[in-house]
């Protein structure tokens, strides 16, 4: 079959906050090809997407993601990877490309599964999709007060494991890190799962993110998340050290498989938390469950927008029985849980599975894509180039 | 001062061909801040990096990078790199930001050159600029003949340097390759200095590169560039050892200087390539420069647009005495050579320095910004986000 059409669909808030939350917006994607439809969604900024979807050619490794796409040929799994290399050669050059792609290739493998009747992880080779242990994922409250207060709410929500991230850990008084840390371990009670996010705020300061460290073991820390940016090799291996028994988590920013790769050999790291709405998409991502398994890395997903997304990022590491913990975002904007008709619940052991369905097992509600949907014009020379699609 | 504005001009050419010849469009910035005028260029998709200064916010870290310049206060040079700081932090999540940031910071230096009536390597606190030798940067002809002519019409221009590149060099046969090293060599002459780019054609096939290695020997090649992406650190390796005594180039495509630094530290490279427009501008560039030199590996421009960006590419290695060679577009298309009023010519010794005149040296020519203007409009819910400014 050949691909007919690749659709951008940019949904918002009314009001997007100027906080750590990515539910906030959104880029779905939709394929259609033979009669099928498949469903992505990119984890970047829209505008910027879009707009290197349609961007006239600079030259012949930038052009625009479209040219590897629309009009392809899609018969088998085989050619979604063969596009996926057709669409690094095309536009290597275009920055932006690996975080469009992701979304495109999401929906490739949702349109492949529902085609073929079987749910992503069947096609990616596994033959059981394990439950995992859900950790709420939240932002540190501006007080103490808050972030113990929202570790209670999680546990009284059934979690048994918590994150907490962002807000103004790292950017202020080693006090008040410290201080935010007991919180969310006196919130989440003394046998609770603690994760803790500092969402790069360190920078490449790895005498800053040190001075954590003992916080962090005092407070039986399971996982220390990006304490820089992600480049930064020596200061993770610094850290590790010294937060040791506590381990180091990050790789969320990798925008390809190699960045994943790198940051597993040469940062120390216990777990790798991958994007697929960043890395490439499932079949990116998938590459990286598979490597972390061969090195003794924990591979978890990294979701913080709709259950889309949190269905895509499940099935590269499903059928492992191994990675027990799965991010779950815990306290998503209206648009990222109204995006789906269905969702992926706990169930009777607080645990979540991707979903035993077709592609990615989820239905995306066309209420809320007109709801949330965001009206956007692109003209070069009077020619439009983007014109938000209709829903149906 | 405060940064009243920054102006994204999107150029090109009015035919853009599917060939590996980075000088068919341009994006030209001008900042403005004070009284003084500023002007970069970014190496990049024009529409996606316009879109991504203009982006509507998605969080806290996926902000457009005009929330990171315009409105800003300029008062020194450290300001400059205080803001590609702040736009780390407010955009770390959208991808496009460092190729946007990078023609900003070409600006900003220029800027303040302007202001301080200083030539920006003397601010990057270089006493002199030192001559380079150019190399005549030109594709591969599709046939050996071809590149044979190119080769002897670079010597006949006087170069004693002249890489090829991308073209069909390791898309084909073994036996193609070894014909078009063989023909550059011969159009060349047997004592030129001869260069081989192989735009990332193997992608980490490190056997099909390898393969490659004998003819690199043979024709006494100086540097084989980018034979793989830029990730695949193992391949690099292994290729240098096959390849000794020809050395390994790279490193065009890192977007910030960790990576540039990861390529120095992993890829056993001879010589490392920085696009200023690209890394994040001059600031990004001149981190290289210093890293490079403390590990015994030779910095070099990357550069196939307009002499705007030439003069940005050489200003964070113009005043080390070692490494001699720089990269010289010998075949920009107009809208690169018109884009600057003068040019960055060749001494009397056939040989470049970077212009010892305030900022960058360069005058941006009115008619041809005219001449090449795309008319862009972008519009979300009705609202101009973005449209094609004024020139004067």
């Amino acid at each position: 079959m050949k691909i007919e059409s690749v659709d951008l669909f940019y949904l918002s808030m009314p009001e997007v906050l100027d906080i750590g939350d990515g539910s906030q917006d959104a880029l779905v994607v939709r394929v259609r090809a033979g009669g099928h439809e498949g469903w992505g969604e990119c984890e970047a900024s829209p505008l910027t997407s879009i707009a290197s979807m349609v961007a006239p050619m600079s030259h012949s490794a930038c052009k625009p993601i479209s040219a590897s796409v629309i009009g392809q040929t899609l018969n088998d799994l085989k050619d979604i990877s063969r596009l996926g290399r057709l669409m690094h050669d095309n536009s290597f050059d275009l920055l932006q490309a690996d975080h469009t792609w992701s979304g495109i290739d999401m929906a490739l493998w949702d349109l492949m599964g529902k085609k073929l009747d079987e749910p992503v992880w069947r096609l990616l080779g596994y033959s059981s999709a394990y439950p995992k242990m859900p950790y709420a994922s939240v932002l540190f409250g501006d007080t103490p007060q808050q972030t113990l207060q929202k570790g209670r709410t999680a546990r009284e929500n059934g979690f048994r494991a918590a994150k907490f991230g962002w807000g103004n850990f790292g950017k202020g008084s080693l006090q008040e890190d410290v201080d935010q840390v007991m919180a969310a371990r006196e919130g989440i009670g003394a046998d609770g799962i603690l994760l803790i996010d500092a969402g790069t705020n360190f920078g490449d300061d790895a005498d800053a993110a040190i001075q954590r460290a003992p916080v962090m073991k005092d407070c039986n820390v399971t996982w220390f998340e990006e304490p820089f940016v992600k480049d930064a090799f020596e200061q993770h291996v610094a850290l590790a050290k010294a937060c040791a028994p506590v381990k180091l988590a990050g790789g969320e920013g990798s925008h390809n498989p190699y960045m994943a790769k790198h940051m597993i050999d040469h940062c120390a790291l216990g777990f790798i938390q991958i994007d697929a709405g960043r890395i490439g998409g499932i079949s990116g991502a998938k590459q990286i469950a598979d490597y972390a398994a061969s090195r003794g890395v924990t591979y978890v997903n990294h979701t913080f927008t709709s259950h889309l997304a949190l269905s895509a990022s499940l099935q590269p590491f499903a059928g492992l029985r191994e990675p027990r913990i799965s991010e779950y975002p815990f306290e998503p904007k209206a648009l990222a849980y109204d995006l789906t008709e269905n969702h992926i619940e706990r169930d009777a052991n607080g645990e979540i599975s991707a979903p035993d369905a077709p592609g990615l097992g989820m239905t995306v509600s066309k209420a809320a894509l007109k709801q949330y949907l965001q009206d956007v014009e692109i003209k070069v020379n009077g020619q439009v180039l983007y014109r938000t699609p209709a829903v149906d």
